[in-house]
């Protein structure tokens, strides 16, 4: 690959002309793929199908005679708690597990933070007149849109190799008592890879905070969600947390929509048991309890530890050539032009894609003019703007080989496309 | 049975002296029941076991191909619409299915409106000074707790034959623009067995009210929990508010939870197409979809409103024995006497039971001391505070006939003693 850079126009402009035939070719083929959400494909789902019927008329109790058809139950059967807290690393009474969404379990406490506040809040957060939330980006989009449907101002902050970058945060929140809370996705992140470094979780864990009730949302969701069977490794933050003598700044959150089903799952959160305590207070006057019956098939089906390492290996086994593909394509194709770079994760669901900055958007809307679907640029970054308009998430699961293959091809296309495009504008300018 | 009042004060002693031993001897007994809440029994749970495995390895998909394991589906899957319409009078888009709890539901909806503001609230209602909110009473203590926990002021509202006071509701609600909203009950009411009157239920959709945003939270509980065959009839509230003018003011809310596993059912809301526009735009922040497997469950083992309706005569036949054996016991030992009255329902899940006045808080730790469980006196009303506490709930659905039968005869006892204490305290001062 020859440096887009050192090309003249001339050269460029062949390329281009080269190019916009092959995405013609694509154009013509009406395409119709979806490469837009982190979703588990078919052949994932399918390695759960025991769970639809691996409980029988009969077995519908815990160990301890609780029978989980009827009420009751407030913060999940003892069986899953059990379950669950290796990859929690907390006791029992620091674990609530709860309904089919962490999503749902992380926007109610912000909720009830905003309403209530927090037990050292000194007043509910909507009655302050700013309340800011630290958003490492690129990020979860629909992490930032809880903090910003909640009226808060998100706070962009850049990812270094480790992590986001400690040093702006640590100034930030040492200063502004109005920035009560970070968002993390502190193990192959959502979309960047990245798994966060002991230093990191160390500084997280011990910086001082001009707000009291300072909070990190550790949203822990590909906790066991490793590609390789040389997995990263990630400080326990609690125990870093407790060692700090900030024991109540974090709240883990985990859930097993990708282990299992993403519609069905069982979503869990941890925390100090004070936390916790206050949590159930509030979680107790909106519900009775969560659905013990999900709760016990979920035992029933991934068992134990073991059982849940295994399995995660079998959703490897069906991702890892995907994610191969991604950057096999990425690699051969835009390899070594400059116009592009590209995450390599060791787990996780997504591969981020960075352009050159002022191509995302065009990128994306030129795939979808030839029918490939991606995330919508922007989406990774607070209020949807990228700063530098470069970031592309790519969600290699869900389509079938073949597809994700013909997606990639057209991708690169259009990355290219783009580029050049750019150069020759900044060339006639 | 001779009234307590024409009794001599050595009669009322004499007979005092008689309730006693008996008391006494239940104490010996040793006795641990529970009639505190309103939880189906194990052979009403029974009927349900079906749905622990009507789903199979390879079905889990919905009509239109929709596969229930993955993600999406906001507003429920359309066999789960199908099936509730006819209970929820609704149009497919005039419903959201969601999750396992239709208290979360009602409970999220009011943080909505406290963080939000409904669509037409000129502020949130966290922002204004003072929000009130109706509370028809005897009522059901968790839907206080809600408004209570969120900080609004709880108007009792009193109950009359055909439904709550509506005179006193108009008068209320036509003046002061900070009673934001009613909590109902319509059928077979928590506890009183009520079903509203049409008069009524015109009455809350044409009344007007100084809040623009005045809300009726129909918790439609009960719709299908007939104990005889000739139901009681609830008016349409959504067709007699769009009558009115007011299509927007009511919020219907049903569950599965009493058709077939408290724990693990689905609940279900309908408003006006406006309304739930606006509502799926809150809850899309909230989470990604509901548990649409467990949707697809309940559409597999309900079918259709005939099989709803043959279920529901199933629970009748093993409930109907223990709400006559309730009555039985109260008209054979408190009939006649002038000291309790107690409702006759048709349908739902409770009788109440009204003592003399500055009783019912005594009757309750009276039983507790021999070992029955009894819902907190003054549970059914706002702030716990039975302001002439005389309510008892009873709950006769979850104890064993047998047990339910000791229970009754200790409860009895009680009230009998506490009324003659009373009356006894009455001749001395």
């Amino acid at each position: 690959m020859i440096e887009m850079k050192a090309m003249s126009t001339t050269a460029l402009q062949e390329k281009y002309s080269l190019l916009a035939q092959s995405y013609e070719k694509f154009q013509n083929q009406k395409l119709k793929l979806d490469m837009s959400r982190g979703k588990p494909c078919t052949e994932q789902l399918d390695l759960s199908n025991d769970l639809l019927d691996c409980l029988s008329k009969t077995d519908y109790k815990t160990a301890n005679g609780t029978d989980c058809r009827n009420y009751g139950g407030l913060d999940g059967i003892a069986e899953a708690k059990e379950l669950f807290a290796w990859f929690l690393e907390a006791k029992p009474q620091e674990i609530i597990i709860g309904g089919s969404s962490s999503l749902t379990m992380m926007h109610d406490l912000l909720c009830r933070a905003m309403l209530h506040g927090l037990p050292e809040s000194e007043a509910p957060w909507s009655k302050l007149p700013t309340v800011k939330f630290l958003c490492p980006s690129p990020g979860y989009d629909r992490h930032f849109a809880v903090t910003e449907h909640l009226g808060m101002e998100l706070i962009t902050i850049n990812y270094l190799e480790d992590g986001p970058d400690m040093d702006q945060i640590e100034k930030l929140v040492a200063a502004d008592p109005a920035i009560k809370g970070i968002w993390c996705v502190p193990k192959y992140s959502n979309p960047t890879g990245i798994t966060y470094s002991d230093a990191v979780v160390k500084r997280l864990a011990n910086m001082p905070t001009a707000a009291s009730d300072f909070r990190i949302i550790w949203d822990n969701a590909y906790v066991v969600h490793h590609l390789t069977d040389t997995p990263d490794q990630l400080l326990d933050i609690r125990k870093a947390c407790e060692a700090a003598g900030h024991g109540d700044r974090v709240f883990v959150f985990a859930s097993t929509s990708k282990l299992n089903f993403p519609s069905a799952g069982i979503a869990m959160v941890s925390s100090s048991e004070s936390n916790i305590n206050w949590l159930k207070k509030h979680i107790n006057i909106q519900t009775i309890g969560p659905d013990k019956i999900n709760q016990l098939r979920h035992v029933r089906f991934l068992k134990d530890q073991a059982g849940i390492e295994a399995h995660m290996r079998k959703h490897a086994e069906i991702i890892k050539p995907k994610f191969d593909l991604v950057r096999d394509i990425l690699e051969a194709e835009l390899g070594g032009q400059h116009i592009a770079s590209w995450s390599n994760p060791q787990g996780g669901y997504f591969i981020s894609l960075d352009t050159l900055p002022g191509c995302a958007r065009k990128v994306v809307a030129k795939a979808a003019a030839a029918g490939v679907l991606l995330t919508p640029a922007g989406a990774t970054f607070p209020y949807g703007k990228d700063p530098e308009d470069k970031n592309i998430r790519l969600s290699p699961t869900f389509p079938p080989l073949s597809e994700l293959k013909q997606a990639m091809e057209l991708l690169v296309i259009c990355v290219q496309l783009v580029s050049i495009e750019q150069e020759l504008a900044r060339i006639a300018a």
